[in-house]
């Protein structure tokens, strides 16, 4: 008999009546012949009110006691979607993240899965239970409970699909998939049946955020396959997985855009040690997310250094870098916002050469200017000016044949 | 050091500024020199909003999952308090009716305490916490979680000071304390400094109803005395204690009165087995509460039967009773409305002669007629119209030296 975890958001049981939805869709799922776990989010806004009560009583309160409150959410919805299974007629049961074996270390609010027992599922999975469990949760080996930070239900969910060996593992979201790239910048943008992992996880970074980073990388690490699909069509979705022997055959999976960046580059700075640990140093102890860093081949003892972060940072990192720029010895600091970022990603970049080449030669031919080139393994991202993104995009995907009419193109 | 367990209820953590006030207040009963647990309820209303959402999923949740939902309303309170006393630079930590000790059996939604396990808290409160328990709940042996019912939270704080064998129980409430009569009903009444269990039973169930029945009932069977006291004043408030030998030196401790009561007689009921029963099956069917009950001597070979309830039940028990006087052979059903209680309550009653004769003597000397009467070893009750029970208990609480006057006038 097939073994299923399904996990729904918040947004998925944000009203009694999506709650209703969502025990519709698991009995459907038993009633299919499986054997059937899911893992719950807390209601869509529960947790932003307790943390909003959290810091009415106090400015800085305790990580354990804020995880002590946060868990609360997701044991309501978990009781409320068992209730609603049982209301159709099933057999359900709610399980804290501690009653279903969930044991993490002790960093509160931000806790690491160290290991589950799914012996008390196993056994209620036997017994034609449907076991709702809690997610963004678990115990430590005191007894403590934790949370396990943003996107934690996610992980929760492939931790349990992992060690509850299950034959599938869905994670229900308000998209139908990953797409090609976004089809609102894109409108023959296609979904994606399968994509790696590594695939998922730099375009979560480009932009994508389908899934947070950190749930993908444990479905890496323990290999378990998992489907992004949508709780509002009853679609297949993209299943995210392994690499494939024949996977690599598709040079690029995606193009993923993200906008509403900025681009800093400080320009002579002397070719020495630490130099560059100055600049981003100043950046990262205000709290201040880097994407891409790029430094050419220096001439003259002395080099250019760029860097782009959200253009919602750029005054304050302007007014940090000021100083520090005077300190090390450099010329200037310049900057520009209003650009984006363009990411082509795809495992089959490590097979196949002139993809960059064909990436250049697109944008070159519609006219738009690269600021910025950053490669990785699997991915290239460039920086054009934002008002060019959607055209670029458009141009990115025809050039490696991912829309819907480049594979009716293909067929003849 | 002394071991002081506190009990606030849902209203005084009703607010953001509540719950920093209740924080204030047990640091400060801390730098007293006193070890502090504190047994918290959920918010005000979070309870109602709970069982709302489990009734708009389902028609007849699963008493299982309704424990796990409401359980959730004081396991969040209780680590807002804890936040706020860390807020004020104190130590404090949040424990679950679970992490507790507090064992239950396995009845959901109105489990009994069957043991309490107090080894955590002694722990804890050697290491300078403050202990903050969630109230109204605990956890069968096989680790689920269960509810207490009604006035659970009060029971919590009982248990645990018999358990910790505490030197004090203090129940925050909205009052000041039990009074020898209603405030707004006899200016002059007085507070009421220590009253044995059973006479907080009687005053209970006579419509004083500052702490629930079952609660009083647990503090007698294991000796926990507490305090009732108002969680807005400083005032010390009423000890409910188990007898002591002065006790008995006031003949009545209280007078409590109980009004939009209805009174039901039954007529001619044939005085053979069964026709009491068949009558009060039929309205406890219906889930209708009778509080008195009284039945004549009979005559010739028939009785009448009277009883009370609330006023707001009369027309269903008269559609009730229709048919029944008939089966069982009854002359017929007559009721009246706007009828109250008026209820003189103390153990003193056992060891003086005359209570009653002064009671009916007060109310007949001011034309007060009495329709019932009722009584039990510690009290006397009676059904008076609703019109005349203020003048009632104004006379009653000064027939038996209640007030402030009464104790002026007996000083010289």
């Amino acid at each position: 008999m097939r073994l299923i975890v399904q996990k729904y958001g918040g947004t998925s049981v944000g009203s009694p009546e999506r709650i209703r939805h969502v025990a519709e869709r698991l009995v459907a799922t038993q009633r299919q012949g499986c054997r059937v776990v899911a893992v719950i989010s807390a209601i869509a806004g529960v947790t932003d009110s307790l943390l909003k009560l959290a810091r009415d009583v106090s400015a800085q309160p305790s990580e354990r006691e804020l995880d002590a409150l946060l868990a609360t959410g997701e044991h309501a919805a978990t009781a409320l979607v068992a209730m609603a299974v049982n209301a159709l007629g099933a057999k359900a049961i709610s399980l804290t993240g501690a009653q279903a074996g969930v044991l993490t270390d002790r960093m509160h609010t931000r806790a690491k899965i160290a290991n589950v027992s799914p012996k008390q599922i196993h056994e209620l999975l036997s017994d034609e239970y449907i076991v709702v469990v809690a997610g963004f949760q678990g115990q430590t080996a005191e007894g403590e409970t934790t949370t396990l930070g943003r996107g934690g239900s996610d992980l929760t969910a492939i931790a349990l699909a992992g060690a509850l060996n299950a034959d599938a593992c869905q994670i229900y979201t308000d998209v139908d998939g990953v797409f090609t790239c976004d089809p609102r910048v894109v409108p023959d943008a296609l979904k994606i049946e399968g994509i790696a992992y590594d695939e998922l996880l730099e375009m979560a970074g480009a932009g994508s955020k389908v899934m947070q980073s950190r749930a993908v990388e444990f479905a890496k690490k323990f290999g378990v396959a998992f489907e992004v699909r949508s709780s509002l069509k009853p679609s297949v979705g993209t299943i995210a997985q392994a690499e494939t022997a024949n996977m690599e055959d598709v040079v690029v999976r995606g193009v993923s855009v993200e906008r509403q960046q900025a681009k800093v580059t400080v320009t002579g700075v002397p070719d020495k040690p630490g130099s560059a640990s100055r600049i981003f140093s100043a950046v990262s102890a205000a709290n201040i997310l880097v994407d891409m860093i790029v430094q050419n081949a220096s001439g003259r003892n002395s080099t250019d250094i760029s860097f782009t972060i959200h253009a919602a940072d750029l005054p304050k990192v302007e007014q940090l870098l000021g100083p520090v720029v005077g300190d090390i010895g450099a010329r200037r600091v310049s900057a520009q916002s209003a650009v984006a970022k363009l990411s082509a990603v795809g495992i089959g970049m490590r097979s196949h050469s002139g993809v960059a080449a064909r990436l250049f030669d697109c944008l070159g031919r519609g006219g738009i200017n690269i600021q910025l080139i950053s490669t990785s393994d699997i991915k290239i991202a460039v920086i054009i000016n934002e008002a060019d993104v959607d055209r670029a995009a458009q141009l990115a995907h025809e050039a490696f044949g991912l829309g819907k009419q480049a594979r009716v193109r293909k067929a003849p």
